[in-house]
This record gives C-alpha cells, structure tokens and sequence, in this order.
C-alpha cells in the first residue's frame, strides 16, 4: 500500500457522499460543521460496533455491517425524538488494510446515508491488528418535544413497545429500520414522556429506563408483542425478553384518546401496550403461572456474550 | 465480569463527570444534547485512536492514552478555530475486560475533560479481542470568525507555525497541550485564512492545506523551527518535516501588522513564519544546497508506520 494510499482512499470515498445544504463544512478536514435548528442544541449519539460482537463480518460483509453501525445510532436518535443531521465514521480496518472491505464499507455507508437521509460529514481511517472496528457518531437536532430522554415516565403511565421483540440476531439486526418515523409521528402527537430503543433486551433496558425515571414497572407477558422470529419456539418469552437488538423503541405515555390511536393508525405507527409503570419501585413480569419475578438477562455487551 | 458489571462501571465513571449548565441531556441516556451558540452551528470532529499504532498502552498507560484521545480531538477543533463543548468517548477494550485499564482510562477522561474544560457527554463501552480503540468525538461552536478550515489561503500569505517541530513522538505526543488558547487568540485577532493542526507531519500535512485552497507553497528550511528534542540530531530537518504528531497548527495569513504582532507577544502565541503560499501550483522546500524537492513522507496512518 502506497504513502499516499489513505488520502486517495478518503477523497474516493469522499465524492461518494451528496453535499448537503447545512452541512457548512464536511468531509476533508479537520473538523466537520453542520447548521442545526435555531434553538442551538445539538443531539449526538455514538455507538461503537465491532466484528464478532455485532455482527460477524465473514458472514454479513461490510456493506451490512456499516449500514447496521449507522442505523444502531440512528436509533438513538430516534429513542431522543430527534431528527438525524449528519453522522462521522471512526474505522479501524484489520491490518493489513484490505481495499476490498474499504469500498464494501463505503458502499454500506453510502446507501445507508441515502436511504437514512443523514449526510455523510467525515471520518477516520486507521489500520490495527484486531476486528473490524466502526464508530460511527450521529448529530442531530431536537423534535418538536426537545429532546426526550428516560426520565419523565411517571407511575400510571402506559408502557408501549413500537413493534415485535425477540429473534433480531437470526437476521433482523442488520436490516432493522431505526424507527425515526414513528418517533417523529409520536413527538408531533406530544405522546412519549419517557422513551428509549431497545438495543440490549426488555428484560435489561427497561430497568434503565425505570431507574431514569425513579419508577417501578409491571409487564404483562401475555401482552409482549413476539417476533415471529421466535414466536414458534417453545422459549419464546425468554427471546423476546432477552436476545436484544430489536430497535423497537419503548415509550412511557398517557392512556392514548381514542382520536390519538386513530391517528396512529393512519400514520402506520403501532404502539403495542405491554403494561404500566408504577410507583412500588420494583419490576413485575406477570404471568399465567402466578410469577412475577422480573428476568435477569439481556445482552451484556462488556461481559459474556 | 458479572451480568450488570457494564452498567456498574459506568455508573461509577459517570459520576466523576460534573455535568455542564451546557449540556441539556448528559451521560446515562441513549442521545447526548448540548446547548451550542445562539447561530446554531455545531462543529464536531473525531479521531480514533488504536494501541500499538498512535500510543503503547503497556509504556504509556490507560491515562495518558485517554488524555491523548481528547487532546488529538481537541486539536482538531482549534485548526477549526472552534470552542469546545462537549465529547463523548467510545471504548473497545481488550477481552477479557481489565477493571484496572477501565478505571485508568477514567482517571485519564476525567483529568483532561477538567484540564481542557470540555464536559464528557457520554460513552459507549466494548469488548473484543484486539488492541485497546479510543475513538472520541468531540463537539464545538464557532469562534469568532466562524469556522476556519483548510481553504481560504491566498498566494501572497505567509505560511506559519504555533510552535516547533519534530521528535514528538518521544514523549511530546502524549503530553501536548492542544492549541485552543492559541486559536483563540488568532481567531480573536482576525488573523487565520486556513488553519489545519499538523497531525502527521508537515510534509505529508502542507499538501492537504494547499489543494484544498488551491495554492502552491514555497517553505524555507532554515526558518523551520526544529524541536529541542530533535535539534541536535543529523537528521533534524527530516524530523521536523515528517515525525507528525506535533499538534501545532499551520496557519496561512496575511502579513501581520507590528501592532498585532505585539499583542500576539503579550498573549503568549507564537507565529513562526516558515514560507510562503504561491500561485505557482507545487510545494517547495529551500535549502541551503540549493535543492527544492518537497520531502515525500510523512505518517501514513492506514500505511507503513
């Protein structure tokens, strides 16, 4: 690989991305700076892939690996109710540097970028001996509601997921859509009070979000939507709890008008109510059987795999 | 490492980070969000960091890996002539997970986020098999005269650097103070045209500078200043031109005035003036022999080391 190889990669890869009207400096030097709405606060998110724990790259190829390291933050964004403005790329290709996998990984940044509608605004390149390694960090600026967090989800209120749980890694996780459309739908409609995606497993992220919130939960698992994935398996429950990587968003809210649900409808938008936060400070799963011991599990994404 | 171990450290690394009246929604949620200058532009730059390629974790330490993983970042943002607000940091430390590394990669984010008056926003923790990957994303708003960048610079202006170069990569790389001060001063006083931070050596930098605002430039290697730490080497030159890392930054300008030329003496900043941009197209480097090849060189982070 030549001296001059990285700058010829990048300023390939570089032409590859649209310029975008706020976008006031992009890719090409040291820093990059985007125009944000009039309020001046960004959002940012950033979210660290790495092959063999995010995917398997042998397996998916780097196109889908990159498209999933964009929409895993793009999700972010959307459990913010913000709106995507642009994004940089930190790479660590695996030593020695393999053009083959560069471009693979530009085409997935580039169709992820297109279809996402999120502009390409830099990156960093760097080549170790070690996985393929993509940090990919999104900008973006606050939704009609500012900026919606894990806290503000109060005892009462109802506890929605946005789609079916369980199964993602069969498949499913690097094809996901972050559900920026339906967080847009929901913060134009005034509904999350609290909300967060679902990166790592129910039975792991929605303790986060009662912490955030200083709530206790009761869940009923006969109202946990089930991908149907998994819906088959005699473990089903327990893979829509705990594999992870579902993308769903996961919203505390009001008891929806009926007016409110019409709209949902109409806008394709689903909020599939699983159960209630409470103020007992502990989480229940109810179940048929009488128990109601929340799960320990979901994804650990330090420790054991 | 048991299964709530991620979230254990990072609460625990969380609270030594003071929260910023800035920063709307800090570390702990999936979005970070800061409040930015009222014109609603946000810079924002990031540089990925591998042991064993920009630092060697078992000379250096986890601390001074973080310190150096803010401080390259931090550069960036003042060749952009941009204020710091905010950085989030993104980790994939080697299996197994080493508590001792974690915790002095905190010590190093805490020192430097105090040191470099930049809040930490939040992060993103990783385990795999490789090389320790720091991967910081830093945030900003414009300084005064908005934001600099590597275009801008006219035949006629004098080329210069903030401070001496060479043999940083003994120790200096490590310890450099990124140079916000200096690019305040400068943006404060209206002086830089195009700026860029010389992360990989002037040699291999220049280039970068001149095609982006289409210029020549005529260096003279007699007004080069050369690092003590390299000085007195045979090769000094060579080391000045292509060690990298130095975190000076380059600045095109128009000839200073003697007035501005004191204030620049009374706030502490140096401008060495080591040559000239021109319209004829090509770099060249005076020596005393004659000779005006621009050096091939520089570091190649994708390349050979």
């Amino acid at each position: 690989m030549s001296e001059r190889s990285e700058d010829a990669w990048i300023a390939g890869a570089a032409q590859r991305f649209a310029p975008s009207a706020d976008v006031v400096l992009g890719i090409g030097h040291d820093a990059a700076a985007l125009r944000l709405a009039p309020d001046g606060v960004a959002v940012v998110a950033k979210d660290v892939l790495v092959d063999g724990v995010h995917f398997d790259l042998a397996a998916c190829g780097g196109a889908a690996a990159a498209r999933k390291s964009l929409a895993v933050n793009l999700s972010d964004l959307a459990a913010a109710a913000s709106v995507p403005a642009g994004f940089l790329i930190g790479v660590v290709l695996p030593h020695p540097a393999d053009r083959a996998l560069f471009d693979a990984l530009a085409d997935g940044f580039e169709d992820a970028s297109r279809a996402f509608r999120c502009p390409c605004l830099g990156g960093d390149t760097n080549v170790a001996d070690g996985p393929l390694v993509l940090s990919v960090t999104v900008l973006g600026a606050p939704g009609p509601m500012g900026v919606v967090s894990r806290t503000g989800a109060q005892p009462g209120d109802v506890l929605s997921v946005t789609g079916p749980l369980g199964g993602s890694r069969s498949g499913r996780h690097l094809t996901f859509t972050p559900r920026l459309r339906e967080a847009a739908v929901l913060a134009r409609l005034g509904i999350p009070k609290a909300m967060m995606d679902l990166s790592d497993g129910l039975a792991r992220d929605l303790p986060r979000l009662c912490r955030a919130s200083g709530i206790g939960a009761r869940i009923d698992a006969d109202l946990l939507p089930v991908h149907a994935d998994v819906r088959d398996s005699p473990d089903a429950l327990e893979h829509a709890l705990g594999d992870g990587e579902d993308f769903e968003l996961l919203v505390a809210h009001a008891p929806l008008q009926d007016d409110i649900r019409t709209t949902l409808d109409e806008e394709g938008v689903s909020l599939h109510a699983i159960g209630a936060a409470t103020d007992e400070g502990d989480l229940r799963l109810l179940q048929k059987d009488g128990t109601s011991a929340w799960p320990d599990g979901g994804w650990d994404h330090i420790g054991l795999r």
